[in-house]
């Protein structure tokens, strides 16, 4: 087992990862004195066995749950499924010291997050994270939000859990494509911040793949930790913060110009970062080397390099309208060695879009 | 002209309060650095004189802005209308820096600043504040929210405005009532808090209806100060803040009982605290003369001492779903002089039920 702490000014918790959670989510449940009632919001790919296991386990530590189950998917991210949420709590009498847990991946996180941020001006909430994405990237950070018909996470806040588990169990029943869009995440922790770390995964991809409960703990365990580390220096977002948005500018074009329908999130940013990594070659601040070390690792890990059906003029309008675009000015996010990023840098309209042809499939 | 400093340990700011006040707006809003597209949501009784004025004064500082009228009144404050405005929001382009304005009375200012909270994760917030009831009470202290047809302010959040200017020439255009509601908060501020304050509001009940501009500006700044002091003290409402509940958990349910139609917001305070000050009597805390003066003065500010329309038994179980209530049991925020709070005590059914009939017309 292994504890990150995010260590916040106010309102830090801890992360809890290891296999089998149920006593440390019954004990952490009961040191924080909550009401009495309270909400898990879950997905309908949840297995029964797990929200059986978790409702025992609050009910041991006093708490008493109903299971809000919403549809899986990015559809359920909406303001329209958070208003059911509300009606739901109100209902059940939830007042401002009734927990609300999310039970599920990078959705049902944000979703529930956001109505927890904001029902009575918010209540507690506690994240027990089931997909690899939501346990590397989602569950640190404070990030919650719904989408806007035009627009993803346009709606949202910054809102920490009371405390987070991320229980192994959940991984093995993901399906392999689930898995690999958590690697996305974890290899751009490595790229931005730790070559050590880079180089760990370089090492043993095998044993990753194969899913080793030792890898899996260090894997997640060293993400968790190097975005805590980022987060508790930035926590509203103005300045290093910043750096976690590799390979996100172009990630999020794509996923737009697919729809969100091609690419799943983490392969969006593994294509991104390839991009980013291009563009940092490009501007003579990331060696050949390491642009290369960067691609392969992506290919190794079986996430995807380049993307199939975006227009170049498509991807490059959208990387103007995105969230992190500022008057008009795209802050790119670039490399000058692998575990170090450079400064948000300006790139010519023509170096952006030359590197932008270079992940897109003929 | 006077300014209060809402200090908080993070995002503090200013309040200025005068007539006039289109510089101090330029001013201001040039000294934020804003992005240079904004959006000013007002309602439809706010005239066009004062969002020409607004328009030119931002304007001059270097915000562009677009008007988003809602209809004026209490429907407004939904999760419905502040899709609309992030749908302007994101149609108009708006970045995390653009800043979102509020030009009115507490609706406008609840769900502008919602809205604004909310809209990518965080915008800037401004707050033009039209009524006084807005003024003295919603403009300090961060609560935004909207309704929920099941209960009021029941999604919403913590966000501190940018800052706030409160023009005493909006205040001349309001209808009386509009003015009366708002000496039902600023009579709640002295007695809390400041028997000096509260003597003031007794000796110059006429220069109050007169609407003198030197009294406006004494009584607004004032409670702005006081509620100021509350807040900084306790920002997300875990202690001390509780005291400026004192007369709201009746006043909700007789709004609530009555639809939200017979008695405006500060009419409904004012009879909460004739009978919050009643079971303050009848626990033997508060004074017979101190009863009595509290009665009184909110009588010769034309505010009601009495409801119409409402159930005893109505208004019992409403204060036990009161969103302050916690695991069952109401808080009251009771007197023991006048300028000073008791401390939140659990009261008798039976002393609540006879004091809610002393306030219920025969």
């Amino acid at each position: 087992m292994r504890k990150v702490r995010v260590d916040l000014p106010v309102n830090g918790y801890d992360i809890t990862i290891g296999t089998g959670l149920d006593e440390e989510l019954e004990e952490y449940t009961r040191a924080q004195r909550f009401s009495s009632k309270g909400l898990v919001v879950t997905d309908s790919n949840v297995g029964k066995i797990y929200t059986e296991r978790v409702s025992a386990a609050l009910q041991k530590a006093g708490v008493d749950v109903e299971f809000f189950t919403v549809q899986a998917g990015e559809t359920s991210k909406s303001l329209e499924v958070a208003e059911k949420i509300y009606t739901r709590a109100i209902e059940r009498g939830l007042d401002r010291h009734s927990p609300i847990f999310a039970l599920g991946g990078g959705v049902v996180g944000d979703l529930t997050g956001f109505v927890a941020a904001t029902y009575m001006r918010g209540v507690p909430f506690v994240q027990i994270a089931t997909s690899l994405l939501a346990q590397v990237d989602s569950s640190v950070g404070g990030k919650v939000a719904v989408n806007h018909r035009l627009g993803k996470n346009m709606i949202g806040a910054f809102y920490q859990p009371k405390f987070v588990m991320i229980d192994l169990s959940f991984i093995e029943t993901l399906p392999k494509r689930e898995i690999y869009t958590g690697l996305g995440e974890i290899i751009k922790y490595g790229a931005i911040y730790d070559e050590a770390f880079f180089r760990y995964l370089e090492e043993n991809t095998e044993k990753i793949q194969a899913l080793a409960e030792a890898s899996l703990e260090h894997i997640i365990g060293r993400s968790c930790e190097i975005k805590a580390e980022v987060v508790t220096q930035d926590e509203k977002e103005n300045g290093l913060r910043r750096i976690l948005n590799f390979g996100h500018t172009m990630a999020h074009a794509i996923e737009k110009e697919t729809n969100y329908l091609r690419y799943n999130h983490g392969e969006a940013v593994a294509i991104g970062m390839c991009g980013a990594a291009y563009i940092s070659r490009e501007m003579g601040l990331l060696s050949e080397d390491d642009t290369e070390r960067i691609v392969n690792l992506i290919k190794s890990l079986n996430l995807p390099t380049k993307a199939d059906h975006c227009r170049e003029e498509a991807i490059f309008e959208s990387t103007l309208h995105d969230k992190k675009t500022v008057n008009g000015v795209v802050h790119w996010v670039l490399l000058d060695k692998i575990g170090h990023v450079s400064e948000v840098t300006e790139v010519p309209e023509e170096t952006a879009k030359k590197c932008m042809r270079m992940i897109l499939a003929e």
